[in-house]
């Protein structure tokens, strides 16, 4: 049948009479692109990115491959090298029928820098926060164990600097190379960066601390490969804290919105207020809801 | 001859004869390998990154592939796509007779994070700088109009918080979505952030605001689309600025390396010493020759 894994089938090729609306998304570095458009009068989406290269297949690449020069010069010399197609696989996906909604998922966003002083978060991020009420049910369902309780890597029970630890959803675990834990805390109500005052400072560094700890005795990293920060706007609203490993450009780990967590202890221990009172920046999509709050207040 | 460009020359397939020594690095996101190895008894590096996919190639990709099936599931399913050679194309860079320092280049490394306090710049960091006492002509040269003079972009003359403004080197400039600009203040002696004080706000005002202001001129680009930070440390002790497209992932733009100006320009105002006194982390190589510093000073 169709469904089979590892039998090889040949498929008919399906994606001859595809024919492409728009390119909703492309990136150069990671070699892919996702294209909107219609398979026998359904909207489909279609993925396509390259493989990795891996080292079992360099001999017979190397071999089997023909080679077209472009450039010499001195000890350096570049050709575009043509692989048997076997060897040289692209990964697709094909999302058919797609709704409106796996088109907007795919589409690339533009986004921008907003700058959001102490009176704009009492005057546009508070009350959009609190209108929105988005649920954080599956985080109550962690902290109380009736959901994913066998994904905690550590937990301190402590009601007021307590935590559980456990992995993110975007790291597979198979290897240590792109680790991504996140630190929840036990305690309720801190809703992100902007609430922290220095009466928080127990449990940061408890955190910072038994987060450690945790990682170095559970995958044998040491701190000093590690990446330990808060998200500004964080996408959901209880407190937590983001491990990653140094060298792994985990997605959100830029300067325009994370901030180490050793910051900003420094930072409250000397000024309570520090974030209570700071302008700080963030980008948005342009879809985001937030950003037309800040449109409208004249503030973008 | 073998030099020329555009016609395609049909080589002899020189890597059939290429002996794998060792992977020196591997980017499964950017699909690229960095390999060690002989080319007829000479030390070779040979460097293969796919090509991106282009748009205008996607009508005959569609329909001159064949497809494998690998899984579906509802709406979904994954397909491997053998497409044909000439529309598949690796990069290949070939670097023979190779040196040890290109391969040492190439080499993976390893980073670690590295925690200095103020007293740590002042016995470890800061007598390092000194005794390395790089070159920086480069920079003087570029100051005086000496050299890439045609490439500034924009320039305020005053010797106090005047500054050049020019594209950086891994910015081809044909398309405004990975900007890449650097601007080196006039002033000379200000090593790095560590040097700030609040004395150097109107210079730092200076470069932001005019900063962006060219930018906005000559590429249409506001500043709710720029990234614009320091480096600690960064790669040359004169103070220099990056200004980058949000939404690009430029090198060393993550939270660990990257200091926004307009934090630097908060935290001097509240803090005149801010940089003097403040605990900073980055990352270093594992060859660099100021982690070895730190070791021996017993701070890693």
């Amino acid at each position: 049948g169709a469904g089979e894994i590892g039998k090889e089938p040949e498929s008919e090729n399906i994606l001859a009479e595809f024919k492409t609306t728009n390119v909703l998304s492309f990136s150069a570095r990671e070699k892919s692109i996702f294209i909107h458009g219609k398979l026998a009068d359904q909207d489909a989406v279609v993925i396509l990115e390259k493989t990795p290269i891996t080292e079992d297949s360099l001999a017979e690449l190397f071999s089997d491959s023909r080679l077209k020069l472009d450039m010499r010069n001195d000890i350096y010399s570049t050709y575009r090298l043509q692989a048997p197609p076997q060897l040289n696989e692209i990964k697709t996906t094909v999302v058919c029928p797609a709704t409106e909604k796996h088109v907007k998922k795919y589409q690339r966003q533009e986004t921008f820098l907003v700058e959001e002083t102490g009176e704009d978060y009492q005057s546009i991020t508070l009350p959009y926060i609190q209108k929105q009420s988005l649920s954080i049910q599956w985080v109550y369902n962690i902290l109380e164990k009736k959901a994913e309780a066998e994904r905690i890597v550590y937990e301190d029970l402590d009601p007021d600097v307590g935590f559980v630890l456990l992995p993110d959803f975007k790291w597979d675990q198979k290897q240590v190379d792109n680790l991504y834990l996140i630190a929840i805390t036990h305690q309720r109500g801190i809703r992100s960066l902007r609430d922290l005052t220095s009466e928080h400072l127990p449990l940061l560094h408890n955190i910072f601390q038994k987060g450690k700890a945790a990682i170095l005795q559970r995958y044998s990293l040491p701190s000093s490969k590690l990446r330990v920060y808060l998200h500004y706007q964080p996408s959901y609203y209880h407190l937590h804290v983001h491990f990653t490993k140094l060298g792994y450009e985990a997605p959100g780990c830029g300067v325009e919105r994370a901030h180490l967590l050793a910051d900003v202890i420094q930072n409250l221990q000397s000024d309570p207020e520090y974030y209570r009172t700071r302008t700080l920046y963030f980008p948005l999509r342009a879809d985001d809801e937030l950003l037309s709050k800040f449109k409208e207040a004249g503030r973008l």
